[in-house]
């Protein structure tokens, strides 16, 4: 199952190794400018090897769109965009081929499969999440186009709380914090884990504005548990919350409801989303990831063979994979968002006579 | 979109106080044991009316099977239950026809289809419930076939912790606690909260035993992600943690990583899922409920005229739904394993030789 | 899988001889009038019991709505039908229950599932399209919206052609003859197999009126593929024709192609339909229903045990399963075409803008 | 929509002239031996330029792997194969980029979409076919390892019948003929048509053998109902039928039942198929395709300012699309008993105990 979305739909394919990561981006209505500059860009800001805080491999990411663009704009036919992999052979993987590292994937494809490309990791690689971000580049494009606008940043590193939510800060931020009078700890602490051979965990917050009210298909697609999927599913995710989260189940219930005006909300504990569909308030999440299971210090595991061995791991690995991890959640969220957009138009029976009239 | 699964798959239908709830379960393999009396102790796990801390409504929630079972055998065809609503004209409903009760889907029901079924919730109720916990109670059935067990408790109560885990003691709690030291705390906070006409929140953890090695369809459909959406996708869910979750984030990844034996995982910070797929360590996740959002105080709101008013709820609705919400919890983590068990089960091409051999 | 439709979508449960039959019919937009006289009717056109030249049985079909509708109103919410079963305890099965039925679904289901309830057929008896007809007229009301129209009449009975197309006899007919001059041979051919205890077949003629231009989803959801599928599902049926069909390959290019005017199409050869999008044109196709399976004469089979053995049937079945088949082809091709209309929403960005302006 | 299968899914990308037409191949096995040699056999098969009898336009339609294939074997994530267009821009367009060919998908994409890639069809070019065939091909393989097999060739040409059934003569033969006698009057027939700048129609029978009973999902996934759409959704393509199909329809059921023996069915009229589930005879389905649209001469048309035209084709093009259409139909049905094969795994509660034991 290497589909997500039900109407705005892709499908991503390809290995940490292999020839080409890439996608089919279906379900895009025809008619919308398709910007390859803003598609790239976004991948740019993914890419590895960008600072010293990341991953020091280098990939290009060059995207290439293969179908579905007709003079610039979408056709309504499948959008397949493709990355072909740069340093394919680069390196020798005899060390971690027949031993499965702790905390990654290794262990699980193995037993699932029967076989597994260990070559970085094969398919369970975040080098994937490139394909999630090409994917995630047109349905921003989409939105924009009914206002809906998608922003990210880092809540927080090793326990370092972004407290200032400043998206236009964590666009510049080389770890995209959302609080500038944070950031200086949040990159002490991953140089500090990166020093020790460690790594750290932290938190996305990743929010939508201008979103139309009326999005999410209760009661098995609601905007929240999508979401919820869409964000877990992500590499090294292991907690999502919507709007105040666990905060919302300390409080009690009179302080915990977002009263309503003829304005608005009063206040948006609730993330945007009641029962499941967006009310017009700022849709908001936050995404948790675990530190990188990739340490540099010795760790027990077993072989393919079964055997117990003591592990030492080799290689570049970002400290911190919240942080590339940010523009991913950004990707996830449009999708959804893009994905419930036009699924909600047939909602009312006169949107129905609307469009056919 | 009121379906959940892809092989196991449950359909449901049915308002608060419209004649019946109900659902659909299709996928269940043919030759199982339809417990019936099992199915209604479950929904008796569930139903309203037991405790001093849960609503007062007194609905008995009595299932019928109406299709599916032949001689207490499922046969392979859909197993349709359904729940005829019995209290369905006991009240009247002018008092909130008009308006959006903070807090609740009044108000984007209303805007997203422009009509609403406004008695007791309608659709939103978490009255629907019921229907996940028969199918969930299907769910439960099949995967004891395979050995596969899922238990429920409360972690939390407005802030009041579970520190010890004990699925037996929750069994027999008045508010399911796992902890019978916080027990008694626990229950004080939803009489305090009940008596100031309020509300509280809290959350649950639900697990899963001898589950195998290898559920989880990644990249799309994996276990943690999938998990993620079922269980936020129930009522007043606002956060779902897998494994550690936050606490996962905020370690070093050298703590993190849970290291690998002959014997096992040397521990199960993960929560027995790696990769997005099951490694054969206990399946854990916590659910975190916002506080019930039906007060009895007073609140701000705008009724269906779009004017702004000043609203006083009336009626009976429980102080912290997270209670009935462990059964709930418990059900869609079996109705998740169900759907992955059966997905997997075309994982290696020898399990596809060894069925048509 | 017990579910049909993408968007508009139902999902029908049900035993031939079980306690009910029903459907839960999702996708519909909130805001459509529900005519429940309107589905009875579609019903009663379907039922058992009316006329000499169909089976004898008798049941009531009435349809009960359990959710989804709100003062006489679609919610959004699905919408739950059932149909009681009358005479579900009428027979004694006894001469039927260990043997597998020549041209019936025994044989395959009791290899499939290991077990089957024999009881009429079970689920893979006829019974079952009550309810597609039940969901079928739903979808009737919503296309009525847009000015769609789906009728239907026999083409053909034991060969014998009707050459008029006239739907409007079809309704009067009683073998829903859409040829007034073919009608009573057709009747003849149906009195002629029954009483010589064998049965005929048949073919349907299935159109729809005033179709917008666009319906269907390339590439793996065409509408001309669509139809396919939900027309040959139905019991009995052996072949489906969009358009002229068969005719078309048996004509050159030149002549089978139709040429295009301002004021339409100069033929409709192809059924209203181009690269599996309808073309605004009549959308046609034609269904062939073989024999029913169940003739009283001898026949050569296998019993559960693996033995031969001669059989000889008893009970009342239809001569003719292609007369009663005309309401169940309306009601699944109205199914497809109200799915397709609700996927086509978002073909163009401009819609989109439309909608959330 | 660009997507088919459930379990064993293929997504399709790509234009005639674009850059490169691709599929990805999800729900493959881990273990399957991808034979890439025997992919590229497929795919000559199908390609153009072999003879003078089909298009004359040079493709050498090399396929190529991206990913999911890791030593020769399949991993169980996706399988993306692309293959490059050579001929992108050896046309000049013009003369067809402002009109509605008759026949064609121009008028309804236009209609749909707003926006059409013109240029040699574009997505609904009948090169699509070649994504098909590709993945048909895995299919294929995949199918081998429980030992069924595929078979197809031409039934009909221009109404000349291929009354012996010989697979083997169809792989060898320039129209891939079933039967060598009727070989030269169908090769006959499509010279005439080429030199009269007409074109002609044809059927597929296409056959799958040794296939396991049990495979089809009732009652909306049924093994007739999806071959249906399968086979149905290839370009040109207007009837299917399973079985004897039409000629059941004209028979009497008890001549058209087939009797069961110990060793079998006595006869095959169902073609294979009983209640939507196989029955272990061979599985048999008739594809007739309308004659190419595409004939050199005058028709009447509009082009897309609505203005009426008389349009005269030029360029190359098959004569006779049912003969490429050969492989294509294999594919289809390789495909669909895949998914089936795959689906039907979890039918009975033995199945997933075996499994997981």
């Amino acid at each position: 199952m290497n589909s997500v979305g039900l109407k705005f739909r892709f499908t991503t394919f390809g290995e940490s190794h292999g020839k080409a990561i890439g996608c089919i981006v279906d379900g895009v209505p025809a008619g919308l400018n398709i910007d390859e500059a803003f598609i790239q860009s976004e991948l740019d800001r993914r890419k590895p090897g960008q600072s010293a805080l990341t991953t020091q491999r280098k990939e290009s990411d060059k995207v290439e769109i293969l179908s579905g663009v007709f003079e610039g704009q979408s056709t309504g036919t499948p959008i397949a965009m493709v990355i072909f992999n740069e340093n394919q052979k680069s390196r020798d993987y005899n060390n971690i081929k027949d031993i499965f590292r702790p905390g990654h994937a290794d262990f699980t494809y193995w037993n699932k499969y029967g076989i597994r490309d260990y070559r970085g990791g094969g398919r369970s690689s975040a080098r994937e999440t490139a394909a999630r971000v090409a994917a995630g580049a047109v349905a921003k494009l989409m939105l924009k186009e009914i206002g809906v606008e998608v922003k990210g940043g880092i809540l927080e590193i090793d326990s370092i709380e972004s407290k200032e939510i400043d998206f236009d800060f964590a666009l510049k931020s080389e770890v995209k914090s959302l609080d500038k009078n944070a950031e200086a700890a949040q990159i002490e602490a991953v140089k500090s884990a990166k020093k020790s051979h460690d790594s750290v965990g932290g938190a996305v917050l990743v929010q939508a504005f201008n979103v139309p009210v009326g999005l999410g298909e209760p009661l098995y697609y609601k905007l929240d548990a999508t979401l919820a999927s869409n964000l877990m599913g992500i590499n090294a995710a292991k907690a999502v919350e919507i709007g105040d989260g666990i905060d919302s189940s300390r409080k009690r219930g009179s302080s915990n409801n977002d009263g309503i005006t003829k304005d608005g909300f009063l206040s948006n504990h609730s993330g945007g989303i009641l029962g499941g569909i967006s009310n017009g308030d700022v849709v908001s999440a936050k995404v948790w990831f675990k530190p990188t299971p990739s340490v540099f210090k010795e760790q027990k595991s077993l072989n393919i063979k079964g055997e117990e061995i003591t592990y030492m791991l080799e290689g570049r690995h970002d400290p911190c994979v919240a942080i590339r991890g940010v523009v991913v959640c950004e990707a996830m969220m449009a999708l959804t968002l893009a994905d419930m957009a036009l699924l909600n138009m047939s909602s009312k029976i006169d949107n129905l006579k609307r469009v056919y009239s």
